[in-house]
């Protein structure tokens, strides 16, 4: 192996594989980097066993040839290397790395003994990235932590033709994103939350359509310059679906962002075990209160409501603060009851629900 | 108590004294923050023990008055508050707080029980800030971390008629820094190192000549707007003006940045434990080089070199680093020999010298 290529791409590409790579592993080849020089590209990955990237970047190849260094110590020296290029090149079981006046010799470890990447079932779906990106992203805040049960912590695809949906609940909320015009077959695929998460940051710069391949458990997604392989959870993911309301007594329509910001500040006085935010609507304004072990506080804000006023409900703070997160603009908070679900809808987002479940009184 | 204040102002001052009050606090007052209009102003203070700070802030005053409020939170609401100006107004044993639509009643304590400031000595210095700050924070990375004897985690500041020094070592490197023009009276000081980094925060901003005070061990630092008073560390502060050394074998002039970069890179590679990288002079230029665990790596710089070449010496690549970071433009590095105290000079900033010992080979 004999390669030249830019080290800011370089440097991105191997940030991008680090985090896939675990500093503890498991296994060895976890940690590593696996470098192929082929054609005019460096291929680059990485695997901790649930999640297997790889990425493709320009190179000038002399000698075709692949090999693993350590993932971050490899990151390192290409992040502070002082050149505006660096030359790899392989050397006994050595990685020799050359940039401006710097070189350095890595040991490196054979490269068959890196895991192949897994095998994937046929193409299920193209999906334009950035929709991609912005559904998962969306809903991700719903997805349960470590503490729940484990389909608790996935975000569920569900592939439709023409549509497909992004969906995450934890059991006392939910938020779903509906993007229409592209799918597949129809499918339903749950991937882990971490997961989604790295499939977003490598998504949102890619530009054509993603190809989803999906079979034996995995998901593969594809972009142009790079390959991520999640491997799904298993069991069936809650049917959230009644946990939707239909009917409501009441609506109130405001602007996302200065609701938020007062439920946050409503939050630092709020039990801390409860988190528990009162709002009280009326004809054109909701006041909202808190009282904690500290003191308490209130906040009037002007909204335009349509039903039954006035009325009087709690959340938890934090998940009503999660669900506006991502909006911005006119919203509308729509309620089936005091103690039966919300909904949350955004007029500059419709593919976007939200439901939150009521604290009770 | 009955004052408006700006709501930036006030926040950007809580925020000073959040860093003070300790969120475990050994005693309740610790975590508070005291508050009290007076005249044109608001007087805010909190204190840990080891560090009070006071800061004086403009107020429209409508009513005098003092009380006490959890720091942290009252940080947090300030912080979050919608309006530009906040008013505080003191309810029964309540600090009430609006802004804008936004309003909170805290539960306050007795400011009778909050401490009262320390008594502290008469003036021995004025030192114009900017230069207090220069000499503290260049010279604190010197200071021991947690594991060694008390006194090598303070940095000694040395006040002499028209001229005063801060001084830190840990016993393996040292670092001072003196400023010509500006003095007191002749007294050593050891401030703890974590309270220097306070007193750099908060004299970094301030305009006029700071008044130092010194008695009962403790410091007392005033400027326009606050007043800090440290508890000085008990103890004899080494004697380090004898590892300091006066002649030299071999002198190297370079450019500190790409100088420490090229450290920085190397110490990547270098043995975990000793951080050792390897230097050898040559006429006009040096080699860097490093071995450990993963691999080598070597760079080779343009340097002026002056004595006695070929000379290898080798360092911990930390202390190199850290000795380089306040650092910019011409530097000297003066090697007394292969195992005694080199010194780091800068021509730019002729009041710093640091003081590195050489690894044993």
């Amino acid at each position: 192996m004999r390669a030249n290529v830019e080290r800011k791409t370089l440097a991105e590409a191997a940030a991008s594989l680090e985090r896939i790579a675990p500093t503890r592993a498991s296994q060895p080849a976890y940690s590593q980097v696996y470098l192929r020089a082929e054609d005019d590209r460096l291929v680059m990955r990485a695997t901790n066993g649930e999640l297997d990237l790889e990425l493709a970047i320009p190179a000038e190849v002399e000698e075709t040839g692949a090999l693993a260094v350590p993932a971050n110590l490899f990151g390192q020296l290409v992040r502070s290397a002082p050149g505006e290029r660096v030359a790899l090149r392989e050397s006994g079981s050595a990685l020799e790395l050359e940039s401006g006046a710097f070189a350095t010799k890595l040991t490196a470890a054979d490269p068959e003994s890196f895991p192949e990447p897994p095998e994937v079932g046929g193409e299920v779906a193209r999906i334009p990235p950035q929709a991609m990106v912005r559904a998962i992203s969306t809903v991700r805040y719903a997805a349960a932590h470590e503490e729940y049960r484990a389909i608790f912590r996935g975000v569920q695809l569900e592939l439709y033709p023409q549509r497909f949906r992004a969906v995450a609940t934890d059991g006392f909320r939910l938020a779903l994103y509906d993007v229409e015009g592209a799918g597949g077959e129809e499918v339903k695929l749950v991937v882990p939350a971490r997961s989604a998460d790295e499939l977003v940051r490598v998504a949102k710069d890619a530009s054509e359509p993603l190809a989803l391949r999906a079979g034996s458990g995995k998901l593969a997604v594809e972009g142009e310059r790079f390959r991520m392989v999640i491997s799904l959870m298993e069991g069936t993911f809650p049917d959230y679906q009644r946990v939707i309301p239909g009917e409501f007594v009441l609506a109130a329509r405001f602007e996302a962002e200065p609701f938020r910001q007062a439920v946050e500040r409503l939050r630092l006085l709020a039990d801390r075990q409860t988190q528990r935010v009162d709002l009280v609507f009326s004809e054109g304004k909701v006041t909202l209160g808190t009282e904690g072990e500290y003191g308490q506080g209130r906040e009037e804000l002007v909204v335009e409501t349509e039903g039954e006023v006035p009325f009087e409900v709690s959340y938890n703070a934090q998940y009503l603060i999660e669900a506006l997160k991502a909006l911005r603009g006119a919203t509308r908070l729509k309620l089936s009851g005091a103690a039966t679900p919300s909904v949350i809808t955004s007029e500059e987002d419709p593919g976007y629900r939200a439901v939150v479940v009521p604290l009770r009184v």
